[in-house]
């Protein structure tokens, strides 16, 4: 089967993999260079319940589900690639800063609970006793032991690998304007090479995951084609000096704080909705550095490595879009919004298996596209 | 005469300019590129008043002689470079941010009546009538109308220019280790030209304006060498569009805000004494940030273009040092610490004269660096 997947992010390289590796021949064709959308823009928590989703959230199984594949994910890719992905499970602490925040996380500790969760309540002694660095002025916490971190970089990279060596072919630099459908199915793609010419690939299965980019697509099929919405996230990377100031990974209302094995300390993240607006303002970068003080004061004294933004693509409904579309042979892989790199996993097994068995798979029936078609 | 100037920033193309229009032979030695220290790094404001010098300030009788001297300095600058400085009169205002800043800003303003300089004391109200984007908390403020201000980058640009038009000769990207002194007078220099190799170059007098790097200069008499240090200030550059928001300089106590005519808001600028750690911090952008917040809130919805360090060459008084050491041939132009851009015209006059007389100028007479061997 010919397979062209738009997209080098993690769900496209994701399903690339699977495909290639199933005996699909399988191009995945790239805007920019792989991961350079949302993917490597990411934090790489891999944490399937937080606080923006406490009320309703129809992908949670989804979500767990993704979770518990993780290590398998992991081992199989790291065979695959050779990359070692930097899979780290130190945990999380979920803090409050004060007394109303501490309301907050109680019901997110609730939750957790009700989900059969693994978390336990500790006091904000406690948590300075897990972490002393943190505010003397925070009154509680959630400790997630088992909660696990992926650095997303290393991730792309390994998925780069895996597909290439099964086979795969990735196009970087390459922009596809227009899904080519006639007599009710998926032909090919349109748009131009990297040298420029317009060129046309065809294909009897076109993978859309092109992130927030999708919007940017011609011939999706209804309102598809204005389903997914980026939503900007800045972030910046100072450095830990003379030695690390966290173990954990540490999320505060305002903000989360990942540590990294080579001394890196990511903040992340802001959310605004102002179109394919990729730049850093004032703004963002205050609100990051204010939640990282309060947090953890000394990260006032931390230099400053780098700041970055990406656009997370979110659908209307904020739930990830995946399988087959009205379309036949028109897939996607898309939506992701905050969770790509927790659904990488999911993502990459439930997409194959529509593109494989040309049917909605059971796991992602209520995600399917044509909700928002 | 045969001269060598030790760093291209203001302090020494100022002074090489005024020498080689006098018939020197000069050679300008630079450790990078020229105006890569203190120079460009600088906001390029003229106030020879600020909050930090209200009690005692020796160098103030300079600082006016130098304001009085820049038009004349940006006239005849401008018509020996073809370099247009972007020197703009658009005036100050000197806001107080709440009730308690207003008792130091009223201080700052008698100072200023005081000295016979011009300056209004006006209320929130009627600064707001004048930049109607300052902060509505702002209770009172300084005008002052005449304030005016240059951009470094094009005050650098267009000394380069001066000075190899009048003769000079810059090197760049070379490295000065140690003034050569014997018999009780300069000879030259001696370091590793710009391939890396070892070189001496012959001097009858030696200008040092090194900046905070005089500091890495070995052959000064006494303590000189250890006379200066760095002290780092930290800036930013946000974008303002689609239209201007500000027009005036505003300078608040934590923070000042310098509009550019290519749209750049200028935010400056920490003060931290770190050696030579030329990094930004976590800690230096919050402070920059919440400060053009507090006084100019709009800057929250800027983009962020680019954020920057430089060194100020400060001396153990905090004051210039200009003129003769106790070594025949060998000058001081440095110390000028947050001033090096207002006292560019006088320095280059003063130094020039030292160097061309052989004496201490009159103006300079208490800030000779013979004060600190």
């Amino acid at each position: 089967m010919e397979v062209v997947v738009i997209g080098a992010g993690v769900a496209g390289l994701g399903v690339a993999w699977r495909l290639a590796s199933a005996g699909c021949r399988v191009r995945v064709l790239e805007r920019a260079r792989p991961g350079a959308g949302a993917s490597t823009a990411a934090a790489g928590m891999l944490a399937p319940v937080s606080e923006a989703e406490l009320i309703e959230d129809s992908a949670l199984e989804l979500k767990l589900e993704s979770l518990r594949r993780w290590p398998g994910f992991v081992a199989s890719l790291e065979a695959a690639s050779g990359v070692e992905l930097e899979y780290r499970g130190d945990g999380t602490l979920v803090v409050a800063l004060d007394r109303d925040d501490a309301e907050q996380v109680r019901r997110h500790y609730e939750r957790m609970v009700e989900l059969g969760l693994p978390a336990s309540w500790v006091s904000g002694e406690e948590a300075r006793g897990m972490e002393p660095l943190l505010s003397p002025t925070i009154p509680a916490a959630i400790s997630i032991p088992s909660d696990h971190q992926v650095d997303p970089l290393r991730l792309i990279e390994a998925l780069v690998v895996a597909v290439e060596r099964a086979g795969g072919v990735i196009e970087s630099g390459v922009e596809v304007e227009e899904i080519e459908v006639w007599g009710g199915a998926a032909r090919g793609v349109v748009g131009r090479g990297a040298d420029g010419a317009e060129a046309r690939w065809a294909a009897e299965v076109v993978v859309v995951a092109a992130g927030a980019w999708t919007r940017r697509l011609r011939g999706l099929p209804g309102r598809l084609g204005r389903a997914i919405r980026p939503v900007k996230g800045q972030m910046m990377a100072l450095l830990m000096e003379p030695e690390p100031v966290l173990r954990r990974v540490v999320r505060a209302p305002e903000c989360y704080l990942i540590p990294r094995r080579d001394g890196r300390l990511i903040l992340g993240a802001t959310s605004e909705e102002r179109g394919f607006d990729e730049r850093l303002t004032a703004g963002g970068m205050f609100e990051l550095l204010r939640g990282a003080w309060e947090t953890l004061p000394i990260t006032y004294e931390l230099p400053l490595l780098r700041s970055w933004t990406g656009l997370r693509p979110a659908a209307l409904d904020n739930e990830p879009l995946l399988g087959q579309t009205s379309v036949s042979g028109l897939v996607m892989a898309g939506g992701l919004y905050r969770n790509g790199i927790l659904l990488t996993p999911i993502t990459a097994d439930v997409v194959s298996e529509a593109v494989l068995s040309g049917a909605q798979p059971a796991l992602a029936a209520h995600l399917s596209p044509r909700r928002l078609e």
